[in-house]
Parts: C-alpha cells; sequence; structure tokens
C-alpha cells in the first residue's frame, strides 16, 4: 500500500483493497497504472503472484522489470513479442561475426604481404 | 482435438473435453504435455487462449513457438527469463562492434603505411 493510503495500481485496477502487505504494491504505484495493466493483460494476475513469490523478496524489483519489458514487447510484437528482438540480435551477432572474421584475414593478409616485403627488401606487393 | 480421438495435452493437462474446434489442439498435440504446461505455468490458459485468438490462424503456431520460448526461459531464469537472453546478447553484440572498430582501425592504420611507403619507395614503416 502507498505511503498515502491510496490502493497501488495493481489494486486499482482489480479494484480490490490494497493492504498493508500488498505483494504488487512495492513494484506497481498509484500512478502508473499501464505498468501494471501490460504485465496483467499478457500474464495475469495469478501467474504474476506465483513468479514473485517464488524469487527472494530482494530478486522481485528484476523480475517486475523483465516482466514489464517482456510484456511490451508482446504488446508491440502479437505474434513474436521478446523472441522477436532476440532473433534480431542473434542475425546482429552472427553479421559482426563475419565482418570481424574479414577484417581479420585482411589483418592477416596484409601483415604476411607487410612480412615478405621487409624480408625481400622490395616493396612491390 | 488429435485424429485418434484422444484429448490433445492442453485438454488432458486441464481436465476438459477437447472439441472439435478445440483452439489448442493443433499446436499442443497429445504426446508434448510438457510444451503445453510450460505455457500454461507462465501465462496461464485464459491469456494464452487471448494471445492466440488476436492473431490470425496462419500466424497462431509462431506465436506458440515463441511462447514456448519464453516459458522455456522464464523457468530457467526465473528472474530474468527472456529478458536475460537479450542483455547477454546485446553485450555481445557491443563487444563485437568495439573489436570490428579496432580491426578496421587497424587496416586503415596499415593502409596508410603501405601507401606512405611505396610513395617514399621506402621500406621502412
Amino acid at each position: 500500500m502507498s505511503g498515502n493510503c491510496s490502493p497501488c495500481a495493481s489494486c486499482k485496477l482489480l479494484r480490490r483493497r490494497c493492504s498493508q502487505n500488498c505483494l504488487f504494491a512495492p513494484y506497481f504505484p498509484a500512478n502508473d497504472l499501464h505498468k501494471f495493466a501490460m504485465v496483467h493483460k499478457v500474464f495475469g494476475c495469478k501467474n504474476l503472484t506465483k513468479m514473485l513469490k517464488d524469487v527472494p523478496v530482494e530478486k522481485r524489483e528484476d523480475v517486475v522489470k523483465s516482466l514489464v519489458y517482456e510484456a511490451n514487447a508482446r504488446v508491440r510484437n502479437p505474434v513474436y513479442g521478446c523472441v522477436g528482438i532476440i532473433s534480431n540480435l542473434e542475425i546482429q551477432v552472427s553479421e559482426l561475426q563475419t565482418q570481424l572474421a574479414v577484417a581479420q584475414t585482411e589483418i592477416l593478409t596484409m601483415k604476411m604481404q607487410q612480412a615478405f616485403t621487409f624480408n625481400n627488401g622490395d616493396i612491390s606487393p
């Protein structure tokens, strides 16, 4: 329950009494209804309760943050959600690895050319 | 409902009659209870129904695949779920971009050295 006795965002949206020990209140302040609405839309109240209770109190803030991120991703992309972001990042990693391999090969080739030039006292490539 | 009239994995686990038009049956075959159990554990039946109905039929297979992936990630990592994978990939992208920038700078430096050497008819760096 928030300090000024107003119900937290979760209890406001679920139209229930916000108790002193409300599980959601520390993470869903009354002034941000959207945050809870998103998580509730994707995961539901029962699952959210279970996921919070399953981890130690000091980790719950991070659980909420990651669930908000996942819920937003699902609302933006109803087919792939977070997995769409993962796929794009995997493609980016793969492309960067290829570019890096090409660059490293170019460096190696130039170093070998340079060594050859020095050894032969020759400036031709 | 599966071809041999046995209920799909969802209806089996939810202990309900599997109808001819069961929304879940095409994606949760009777022989893979674990797949539905995972998605159900994280998203719940009501939200899964809503998420499937919100997209065209031809996209539902992909919705299920991405939800199974997300649910597995959440079960493996109850604090960060998919977001943990995204963070790791973002770190990997950032490291690769740095390595690529270093390699490209090295290539540029070597090319400038090479051009200088050619222009001066000199083999010293």
